[in-house]
């Protein structure tokens, strides 16, 4: 018998794609996706892709049989997820959430950065951090409680958090970085400014230009710093690039006291990931590329040795709507549910 | 027990595509992928997008057991399907041609437009014509040759034909064309080009630029012409666009002596693809979009009537490497060996 | 002395692409820029480009000195002009309109497809129409006119006609068009959408598409029948495309009696362009892309014969906001002015 | 009277835009292009931008009157300029040259990183570097030379080089820099891979990715570490982003000892450029966008505290082909020849 599945807010982008995973999931069955501004509209309608594919139509959050559901996919603005994930989780409802609310473990941290009172810390406590390989342990730890009939919650990590924090943590994490800052210059596709007609996300602005924006103050600084452990040395900058989807994190880490060599480095990285089977580590001279990895809930790293400033330049590339936010919503769920993690998640990039 | 499959040509962007859709479906199995050229390096180490999916490496097409194959897709130059098919049908094999080597019935139109003999007529007259919407019946028939353990041959519509036709067909095939030139004006997206480097494919060249090519000329006018039945009336102009993958075919067809109202053309196009399930008709104003079906084996279509001019207008949208090419043949592959005609098609294409 | 021009409705794409093209003008100067939404900002705060060139701020529109000005443009939405310009000519202005408000000759056909009464007929009776490679001696009747200090009003050509009529021009109007629908399929960037930010010029639903529009009720229809006085006989279907900048409309046309080589027919182009330093004819296979115009006011044109269909498939290539709008409005106020018509215009495209 | 100008290399992306520059200059003329591989085809053959502006036909190297040119702009390999600068200084010509052979002031350091011995080391010694807003005396010394009769030689700065100098250089020769690492990650548009079609350039590799390359080994390392004097501190990692033209260097520098507010820092970087006609300096949150500066000789730069870890985030935009290297040829030019430094650079940025 299949999962039940609902999304919440699945008109914007990251619940979109999670229908499209949902959709093509062998245990998953898109039971419910809601949009207040388009209930009654087809997803069709909407995102013609899903022609042919499904008639189901957005309902609106209040119509949506959410409680009743498996699992919900929040795709929501923060704030929302904190309104909407205590009563379903109360509910039995297996909740993912895809916003920044229960990510960031120190309320006093979500309160500075995100400007607003978290009100259900209790529930943020529970909650695992969704990035399974960094956090594996959290998120099977959900699944015998949920296999308990519980309802459970798992906060999911962002964009630029998940690329940066894939390419850098198996350096980190040996202890082998030096003090001082840590730099990722991060390049992200028009996508993750989200499906809102804005001048930032119109072609003629977005086309054939490259900057940077949110620098020295984006709000996935203290999360990365979180995963990492590296509070205040984070030199956090997103850039905007000309691209759908893809996000490429470009981490400069000061080397500590123990030399290691190239091979080394490689090795480290590849026992690291040796047990994910949707990271790719890249070694000869190769460097992820993000068009290998859109559409897809995979992730590519590749590790350098800069001997001439004594650092290491860790690169991580991701789509930013698949393994970034919906992708990885759903090998979450797959996780907490028991499956294998990549259900529904075995599809390759567009080759070219 | 899975059907063995493999590709000769594999490194374009046919190719390879099709070992995207082989390696996606439930039945197939990938077993060699050959390139004289790439032989010995992995299929990841091209197309990185198949780390983590598969090892497999390019074979050396002699070296490649192919007869050995069930289904072998030859996605080759002109000349060099007549020169590899023969003997693989010999052999037994279903193989699906995607060169335009077996498209065109006549010898003599081949030898016309390709400037070379046909050799392998006795075949050309076997081989049925892969384009599954118009021609299902010749597709089926050869699903009991094979049956019966005989090698066959599809030889797969083109790109521009296939998105050209899809939209044509409905009205032209229900009679109601009037008489002068039908007008096809096409816009494809840069891997219609070709792997191969050239200023053409250089993106600085291709990229923010629209431009017709082949005015006059290209060699898909006899392919179109025969599929609609509309010899020495088709104006064919192909165009190309900055996008990766994409092909939208616009037809303008004279309107015959019959009036038809716009929800007659509707209801005529809807019921022409009821059976269709990887073709979806557009109305109430909706436009098909090369977006919503690249990546997949889809196709999106609409007529307009035109009555200031007396014409209609019919839309068609493919991916044209997915319908266009390597999806097109799978879809062929599923009907000869008797499998769901979506079988490992279902794709959804990214939605934004 | 220099020259003083206004611009109306400045913030829009047109607007400040005739800002731009002013203030690289040797004659003019621009002293008023006018939006109402953004009076008060630099031009330079919204279009950055501007920084280090330009200080000027935008004005609101009863706040600028138009009256004052030799010249003004108007790139406005349509019914806006006829509410402007009068009272402009009215104080000796030298009106551009950019907008649909002057340009079809008849008013009930532009009641017809703009679905408003036209009230300034009389202006209308008056206005030339601005597309100076087909209509010069009616743009050079209003330099006199100026010269002797009337005002004068001059309707540029929209950017769909421009391209589809520098294309069509000279076969038509050498007799040789035969009878039946004149197609014109045009792509073209999505600036051409406007500056607004809508789905449709979101980048993440723009990238990667094409799509037809407007098809069979595009409003530049009876536009392009008037200048090339083929009434009834016009299927236009615009197309966007996933560029910035640039228009191609591919415009095939019926033989006529009279036989015509390749040849001739580059002769009859190259001869009617002859006196047209912002047109050049391509010849010898050559088609015209529209990254060699893009930024620019000139236009690329090429005729290619047919013979299988019997018909002559002519191109032509603009920037949707250069020639097509902005550059165009420049040009004709050159000749307006007495000035070389190129002036301000001898800019060359970005090569690659 | 005129100074006749000759391009060496013109074919190129950096020769041909250097010959859009020299075309539309008040006071070059443009008198030979070479290019070895397209002799006898007209520039508008290769680049149809060209067409009714010039007929001039590319010469080969030896045919062309080099050393009766007033400037010669070499736009070669590097290797090339070693061989070919030495016969036109010693023939009083003023060589301005693209290449890397004459900007590594060290020839041990260009052996080492460029793989092959320097022989021409005197020529060295004399050239000066061709990054005007900060080697300016430099470059009007030479002008004085030039005055007197002689040749001279300017090497001019590499686009990665011009940006990051650009965006660091006011802090740092303040004095301002801490110590430890400085991190430049910079995105380039394509025309950074140069006009070879190779797999790196073509259009469906290139488009919708970003990806990091030459990490830990580019050369234009020690190019910036000789500009800013931060020898063997700067980690420099280059990035291809899916544009035309655009460079954005990203340049994160560890704060020292003396505190510093975000408003002395817009302070130091305004005085910095005050005499800098073609960079512009952008404060209260803006960023330099890529855009704004394509197609010219522009840079936009900003400087951004970052106290959460302590360091400075600058960050420079320019055209590659542009400031990045055509237009600073010109530049150079310009004040050789003691012309105003923005001569033929008064370009604006397409708008939008």
């Amino acid at each position: 018998m299949s999962i039940q599945a609902g999304i919440v807010g699945a008109a914007g982008f990251a619940g979109i794609e999670a229908a499209r995973f949902v959709i093509g999931h062998p245990e998953f069955e898109l039971v419910a996706a809601t949009s207040n501004e388009l209930a009654g509209k087809r997803l069709a309608d909407l995102y013609p892709g899903f022609e042919g594919v499904t008639d189901l139509a957005f309902s609106s959050h209040d119509d949506a049989p959410l409680k009743q559901c498996d699992v919900v996919f929040l795709a929501v603005p923060h704030t929302a997820a904190i309104a909407q994930a205590p009563a379903l989780v109360e509910a039995g409802v297996a909740v993912i959430d895809l916003s920044a609310d229960f990510r960031l473990k120190d309320p006093a941290v979500y309160e500075q950065w995100y400007q607003v009172k978290h009100t259900a810390t209790d529930l943020l406590a529970e909650a695992a951090f969704g990035l399974p390989e960094l956090f594996r342990a959290d998120l099977e730890a959900l699944a015998a409680k949920r296999a308990a009939g519980k309802g459970v919650l798992v906060g999911c990590a962002g964009c630029y958090p998940t690329a940066t924090s894939l390419a850098a943590a198996p350096f980190i994490r040996a202890g082998l970085a030096g003090a001082g800052p840590i730099v990722a210059d991060a390049v992200s596709g028009v996508s993750g400014a989200g499906k809102k007609a804005t001048e930032r996300t119109h072609f003629c602005f977005a086309n054939e230009n490259v900057e940077a924006y949110g620098v020295a103050n984006h709000r996935h600084t203290p999360e990365i710093e979180q995963i990492l452990g590296i509070e205040g040395r984070l030199v956090f900058t997103p850039h905007l690039a000309p691209l759908d989807r893809g996000l490429l994190s470009t981490v400069t880490i000061p080397m500590g006291e123990a030399p290691i060599t190239q091979g080394q480095l490689d090795e480290l990285y590849a026992d690291f990931y040796k047990d994910a089977p949707l990271v790719s580590v890249l070694t000869g001279g190769k460097q992820p590329k993000t068009s290998s990895v859109a559409g897809t809930c995979r992730a590519h790293v590749a590790a350098v040795l800069n001997e001439h400033a004594n650092v290491i330049v860790a690169t991580g590339a991701i789509d930013n709507v698949g393994k970034g936010a919906a992708g990885q919503a759903v090998q979450c769920a797959n996780i907490v549910f028991g499956l294998p993690e990549t259900a529904g998640l075995d599809l390759i990039a567009i080759p070219a």
